[in-house]
């Protein structure tokens, strides 16, 4: 059998991850090595403007882009690979031995964020820690966007409180960007309070809930809508939740009645696809109660997003989980967080600490390394926070914690514990912030400068 | 050492790529070996409506799509959580000896496609069409996404000609959603046309050209940018590309000349990120044929998108690359291609094929196996497309070409062809729609039923 591209010989190995990298880290790496220059270095991760229609983002992607760095290694065929690209001997010996020995500060997965808080603080050798941008923004970038958004479905399908997660699921494998957008994607939901996932695969490895009915070409497949529900119910008895609107929906939901009573079995639910789905959700719920049926619960799908959730949650239409895919996956509406990674810092050759900065137009970062303290008011909501240097004292709760220490992982969390953080910092947040809205608020959550960084970006 | 997120074991295993499916697709297999239902059906994959500020797509992601097909075996892990969930023996036997037998039908890579077009027809025993449908939509859905949004940058970049692929780079491994996304869009990219990529792992496997310069970071480094340009001259003499915007331009231009003539190495380029591209690289351009660095080439980047790119090639901005990121990456103005998968034909107990027709509010599809024919005008260019039934009499080229036969591959092409076709496509498209522009053509290119299809389409 000939594969389709003959150039390409299926999934990634560990190994050629390493080489998931632009070509620059690898050349800038190569001459820090060839000029001697090792010494420690700081970076940064961090958005410098919110994304458009995002006032907030929740922080994912940490765990599995720290699990890649933790196992970068250069394999053979990738050290020949740069060779043939005219990288020294040297540097590939350097590469060959390569281990990430450095320390890495962040705010944990599930935290709440602001435009110029630094994610990620990485503190190693000056190769060490240039080595890791790509993956790193890779990883970060996409995986805070998908549990953003995720945050903000489930905030609407709970009028502005996170606890309705479990009534959200995520639907989104045919519109992810391929296969490991799909894992992270199902993780990053759950981070974000996302009830189950349609993901078989990113449900055995995180172990959440996997969703799912049946398609409409499942319905097709029968000579009727209501031998394909019986026939449903025999396979699954315990978990029938039958799609209703192949042809129409209330007849769709009577056949499904039908097919639970003829077959004896209670029936858990009704998927509808599409239509007005308030009057829908309403016309089914009413049969369903008339049947006797109150336990069978209501699923909605079909190009669900946020403001549509918002909506219907609002209008009372009494429906239980929201099945959500496209906008999910791709965060139609603001589909990119544009996370940098850049040296704030870096010793000398004597080991003293100097602040670097860059100048370019429009795109100044403040040197130093830094922390984000963050305050809260009555009832625990955040009231503001404050971008300091890292050895500063400034009042509130220091976000970054100490995440790797000499390459070696300080603490692991459990996806329940990003969970529950991410559950509590969304309900910490201001109620303007929480609402499901397509206006700005009013007052933008404050971030400022501690007397320290002020006096620094007012230097420039 | 422990891992940050201890659910999570890196990267996927093949075996478990076999479960990267909604959960659905199982449920219905596993009705479908209950019933017996296992006669053979076809699907098409299809997209309904074109996305908004699209009016043409270019097909990408069959072939990595179909290596995943082709490899898809359920291992044991698999299988024993399958059956923790409730997955019944005979199923599980079923699924341990799975591989794929069908017929597959599809446009290849590179070609031009539009509205309700079926892009992939699987023609195969019902549960074997049934279980590809997730991971086709998964790799077929956003590489065709991203090779359109490529193809479209080339345009631009071209002034509405292919022909100036090579001046487009894939910047956008940081943006991008993940490890496979990364390695999907710098091969869509390459399909689409496009001269190189900044990923590493994808220029080693694709057989793509490496490009890369410097960050920030690295001028920052050292203590004046001209003696960073001058240590990565010794490091890389034959590929000094130089990043000039740390400071400001005009003086990074003037260090880049200094550097190159003190190393005596001729200067390959200059890259500017930031500023107002065109004043910049006119500038640069006179500094550097002034020094007599006519070779020396000038690289843009920083948020480019198409609009921005035709701009500057309008303006007759002397730039010869363009390095795209973001945009290329996730399709920003346009962030998802909804392509579908629905059943069309199915043969009954007597083997005899059945057109399958969906009639849910606004979601109907014609039912049977259908065929694309393209017709060209003068000079080459697309005239009209007829949607018409696979077996009938239709003039024009038929789109849709055997992929494989009994699960076998038909034939293998090289990303070179892919290239090929991808760029006689976009050449042959009416110069309305090659054109870069923010408003739709006046005339949308005409998609017709034929009189098969139209008689089909009007019974419903």
């Amino acid at each position: 059998m000939t594969r389709p591209d003959p150039n390409d010989p299926g999934l990634l190995t560990a190994a050629e991850t390493s080489l998931l990298t632009d070509l620059y880290e690898l050349t800038m790496a190569a001459s820090y090595h060839r000029e001697g220059m090792n010494e420690p270095a700081a970076f940064e991760l961090f958005v410098r403007r919110l994304p458009p229609r995002r006032e907030w983002l929740l922080v994912a992607g940490l765990g599995p882009a720290l699990g890649l760095v933790s196992e970068l290694r250069f394999g053979e065929r990738e050290l020949a690979y740069l060779e043939s690209r005219g990288f020294e001997a040297a540097f590939l010996e350097y590469l060959a031995s390569f281990r990430f020995s450095g320390e890495i500060d962040a705010m944990p997965e599930g935290t709440v964020c602001f435009g110029n808080e630094p994610l990620v603080r990485v503190t190693a050798r000056r190769i060490e820690a240039q080595l890791l941008e790509t993956l790193l923004l890779n990883q970060v970038n996409f995986q805070t966007m998908a549990a953003t958004k995720a945050a903000r479905v489930v905030l609407a399908a709970g009028g502005g409180e996170p606890g309705a997660g479990q009534r959200v699921i995520d639907f989104s494998p045919r519109r992810d960007h391929g296969i490991d957008a799909a894992m992270k994607v199902a993780r990053s939901a759950a981070i974000a309070g996302c009830g189950g996932t349609s993901n078989v695969a990113a449900a055995m490895r995180y172990g959440l809930e996997p969703v799912g009915t049946m398609a409409h070409s499942y319905i097709l497949s029968f000579p009727s809508e209501e031998e394909a529900f019986t026939a449903f119910l025999r396979a699954f008895p315990e978990r029938g939740v039958l799609l209703v609107d192949t042809y129409d929906v209330e007849g769709g939901v009577r056949n499904a009645i039908l097919a639970a009573e003829e077959s004896r079995v209670p029936l858990r639910g009704i998927r509808i696809d599409s239509g007005d789905l308030d009057a829908l959700s309403r016309r089914a719920r009413d049969l369903l109660d008339r049947a006797g049926m109150n336990q069978a619960t209501i699923i909605a799908s079909g190009d669900l997003e946020e403001g549509r959730i918002a909506d219907l949650v609002a209008a009372g239409a009494p429906i239980d989980s929201f099945g959500v895919g496209t906008d999910l996956g791709t965060s139609r509406d603001s589909p990119t967080v544009n996370g940098v990674y850049k040296i704030v810092a870096h010793a000398d050759a004597d080991g003293i600490w100097q602040g670097v900065r860059k100048l370019s137009l429009a795109k100044e970062t403040i040197p130093g390394a830094k922390q984000v303290f963050r305050s809260f008011g009555r009832r625990g909501t955040m009231s503001g926070d404050v971008l300091g240097a890292a050895d500063e004292d400034v009042p509130g709760q220091p976000l970054l914690e100490k995440v790797m220490r000499d390459g070696e992982f300080v603490a692991a969390e459990s996806l329940e514990q990003l969970r529950a953080r991410a559950e509590k910092s969304l309900a910490a947040l201001p109620a303007d912030l929480r609402r499901p809205s397509a206006e700005p608020a009013v007052e933008p959550y404050p971030v400022e400068l501690s007397p320290q960084l002020s006096a620094l970006a007012g230097a420039s």
